[in-house]
């Protein structure tokens, strides 16, 4: 842990009566003046450190950017997700950056955020919008011992420690719908992309990338998508802490991964299953030339979504469009009896 | 195609009536001098290229040696696979390169070549030994419309398509293992590399390396697969010309590619049981800490392998170890009734 990180952990861990300049000085085995100096870099940051010789240092209040010692000083170092993060101020696609690191040997579990995107990607290869500072831009790289068509295990875990981060963090809760789109009323709030690098039989490495407009105002979707995005500020009606939402979605990611790499999926399912708006409804899939209509039933143990369909058939459904029908009901013009 | 390709496959057209230097010249739109000029570069490279007032221009013999433009010569320019072909004297891996070019967005069906590799690498992250202009190192880019999990269509399809090479080439009827080697009386003889990038559901390439132990002596394989290990030259008592078996299979690859991207894989998967010694016999088959033990019965539409375990349950084998049980019968030591 950088010496930054490590001041912001003291400083957590002691928030009514402070941390005396000679206590953090002893603890770190630094001099008083480095960690003078550390508290000013902090502060130039936008950390507001209040400081008295009474109290020593306090941390008053912490600033709406992401920094990596920051983010590391808010977890525990027994994670396996977030045990190195990066934050970058801009790159094409933090999947990409995660790739390269891969590539050279990264160990699984580092995460990259970027403040913003210029080719940052959804599904199929879609674009994705990342206005600067307006949401959670970042991927993990994975190595979990999976063949590759059970890679949606992750995607679906990803979705479920999502739900759960968002809803402590805004008591919103959210819809998932298979595999990665999380909705609030019907519009998305965050994607899932889930790249993965395999022999037919092994998962080499996976990369894990998420978005979440967490502040992004209506204005600053295009114009095209604007009726079917929105972000938690559009639903809450007030800023959201960005970094706090992090420090929560690294560890509920944390816990899930932990859970599927026990081949404890099961548990996993089930969460989704509650939260989502796909379940049990009717739905349309695509896929190429083809189209599968029928009932959505449930998740196998690959992540796969199994669909009755209108033949009696049980189809394995592992990617594709899907489309959710509107329930059945009354329509708004319809005569009351 | 290049100008040594296009003199190549003019001389190659004509084979006995040789080509004139002026017919050469109107032909590629090139001076006689330049023609001429190749020609003696075509011979420095160890080309025997005649020259008679008379005949023109003939090609008495070609080189054992891996060059580019005679590859490319010797197909018809309308195949996927070969479309663009590179020989690298050295690399690391081949399929590290063609990695590389997949980023940098080459098209599908590019090939390359090494004539020594010194990171070749087989499945499950296994070292492979190439020595120096012994064998066909090469790698393949793909971007076949499937799902991660039919990805084993591909490295069956390869097997049938290099099993057909080699038997035309060399009359020898090589056996194929489930899922990516080509054995001569037991031992190994070539192996199949398939890696893939995906999303869950859909493959954005693939690469499929494969390597042909053609000429290799015993002595040059490491001491510990020396008894595992074959060569084409081992089994014929001669040198076997690798140019000629490339050609070929690049041919009969193109041909299977083709079918399977048609959707009609079942005529290859047939084909591959013809010469499978895997099917019809006992296997254990291990991954991880699971054993399966049964008769391996055919392969599925994915080219997963179906084996009926002792418990009388299809299990859809996927990948793991698989090892062949000898076929029941007298032992060489017991007496004789």
């Amino acid at each position: 842990m950088s010496l930054d990180a490590a001041i912001l952990k003291a400083l957590r861990s002691s928030p009514s009566r402070g941390v005396s300049g000679a206590d953090l000085s002893q603890q770190l085995g630094v001099s008083r003046a480095a960690v003078w100096a550390r508290m000013e870099e902090l502060r130039q940051l936008g950390y507001d450190i209040s400081a008295s010789p009474h109290f020593g240092y306090k941390l008053v209040s912490v600033p709406d950017v992401l920094h990596a010692d920051d983010l590391l000083s808010r977890l525990d170092g027994k994670q396996v997700i977030g045990r190195d993060i990066h934050v970058f101020q801009s790159t094409t696609s933090t999947n990409d950056i995660v790739e390269k690191m891969a590539r050279d040997g990264a160990r699984e579990g580092v995460v990259v955020f970027a403040e913003t995107q210029t080719q940052g990607r959804g599904r199929l290869g879609r674009k994705w919008v990342s206005p600067p500072k307006r949401g959670l831009w970042f991927s993990i790289l994975l190595k979990p011992d999976l063949r590759p068509q059970s890679s949606t295990q992750i995607t679906v875990g990803a979705a479920v420690a999502l739900t759960r981060a968002i809803q402590a963090r805004t008591s919103i809760v959210v819809e998932t719908k298979w595999p990665n789109d999380l909705l609030i009323d019907g519009r998305k709030v965050a994607g899932i992309l889930t790249e993965l690098r395999a022999e037919p039989d092994k998962i080499k490495y996976l990369i894990l990338g998420i978005g979440i407009d967490v502040n992004v105002r209506p204005e600053e979707f295009p114009e095209e998508i604007r009726h079917l995005a929105t972000s938690l500020r559009a639903v809450t009606g007030h800023q959201v802490h960005r970094a706090d939402l992090a420090e929560a979605v690294l560890r509920e990611l944390d816990q899930v991964y932990r859970d599927i790499c026990r081949e404890d999926f099961t548990g996993v399912a089930q969460e989704w299953e509650q939260n989502c708006s796909t379940i049990g409804r009717e739905v349309t899939v695509t896929f190429g030339e083809h189209t599968i209509h029928g009932i959505a039933e449930s998740l196998d143990f690959d992540g796969a979504l199994l669909v009755r369909s209108q033949h009696g058939h049980l189809e394995r459904i592992l990617g594709g469009e899907i489309h959710v029908l509107p329930k059945p009901g009354r329509s708004k013009g319809s005569p009351r009896p």
